[in-house]
């Protein structure tokens, strides 16, 4: 069975495509990064689906990214609260982490290579909060691009890597339709930029607001529990 | 003055290409990366190195790769010694770490978009040690292109990154020759992979040997300390 490996953050977002990386049979290698976000609990959670979802394996990585700051998931700036889902698109969220993909894809392929896997998934989407630039279509490819360069086995010949991002262009209600056909019990997933310390979600930041909305609009009991 | 982030290792390289950076008139901004490797005492050197050479500010990343692992520089695997260096050009080394300049341009990548840097620069060469894939500079091209599609920077069309490799085509002889033009005190650098905690030189590894060779054929007296 190809190996895959699998950013998997412990959100509702990669969980699901853990779950798809698996149903298009892959032998899954997951891999968390402890960045130093302030929602550390979903690291956690990730541990637990990692088990649930029958990952061959599970590695955290320590790295962080707090030496270099810059955000408010990383540093001490406020988590925006309240903010309706039509005003989140405009610019980019504070949430953004500068080079967060390029650097968590940069571990991932460090972790294909190592375990000898081709295959990288990711849980970008570009549809439920478009102001990410390191979640567009154009930065995957350029990425794939680049880790066919980057690494032995792109200069050997003897494979070739490929970006998987299968929810890039799904609604957060299409994103969880999916993730209930294959199985995934959403909740194990946190989603919350500031749960806390026993991963209670706070039903206000964007990702939750989001979440929430996802979990009406696909006709799903939304299990989250809320403080 | 513009801002420049330099990848600095506290090798021989990384501190010409600082010295070359400052010399074309930026303020330098130098990163570190404690990722677990086995030769961590040129961390301390990267630190009075930043100082000496007149860095504005200078950081240290905390990166544990050894949950990856893959290389004889953050795994349990023999550094080779020894070997003549007309036989190191072959092949992948074992020194190689899987995608490592991708992960430390990514970090660099992040902390430029975070002090307001365009200008990146790696003391990367494919001349001495020609078996790293991601020195190439093809590898480079591809990792500009992504930092431009990858932040907040290239989404917004406020600015271009810029990958600067201005030793990637010397010789070692070169590049110690142009340090010491840039007044560079090389006494302060340490390029072995396998020093003492001291952080005297083994004198036999592959980094070692090209070293010597380099101030050899430079003319320039050998300021390292072996063991």
């Amino acid at each position: 069975m190809p190996k895959a490996v699998i950013l998997l953050s412990g959100g509702l977002d990669s969980t699901t495509a853990l779950a798809v990386a698996k149903s298009r049979g892959f032998e899954v290698c997951a891999l968390s990064v402890d960045y130093g976000q302030r929602h550390r609990v979903e690291l956690e959670r990730a541990a637990l689906i990692a088990t649930a979802l029958g990952a061959a394996e599970h590695r955290t990585v320590k790295l962080d990214l707090r030496a270099i700051g810059g955000s408010a998931l990383t540093a001490d700036v406020a988590v925006p609260k309240d903010r309706s889902p039509d005003d989140m698109g405009h610019g980019i969220p504070v949430t953004y982490v500068p080079a967060r993909n390029t650097i968590l894809l940069g571990l991932a392929l460090g972790y294909a290579e190592t375990v000898g896997a081709f295959d990288i998934f990711i849980g970008a989407n570009v549809l439920d909060y478009s102001g990410y630039p390191d979640c567009r279509p154009e930065f995957l490819t350029a990425f794939e691009v680049l880790a066919n360069l980057a690494t032995a086995v792109g200069v050997e010949g003897t494979g070739k890597f490929r970006i998987h991002s299968p929810l890039l262009k799904l609604t957060k209600a299409e994103i969880i339709a999916e993730g209930v056909k294959l199985g995934v019990d959403y909740a194990l997933t946190l989603s919350c930029y500031d749960p806390d310390a026993t991963g209670r979600a706070c039903g206000r930041c964007d990702s939750c607001q989001l979440r929430r909305k996802g979990f009406a609009e696909a006709g799903v009991p939304d299990p989250t529990v809320y403080q």
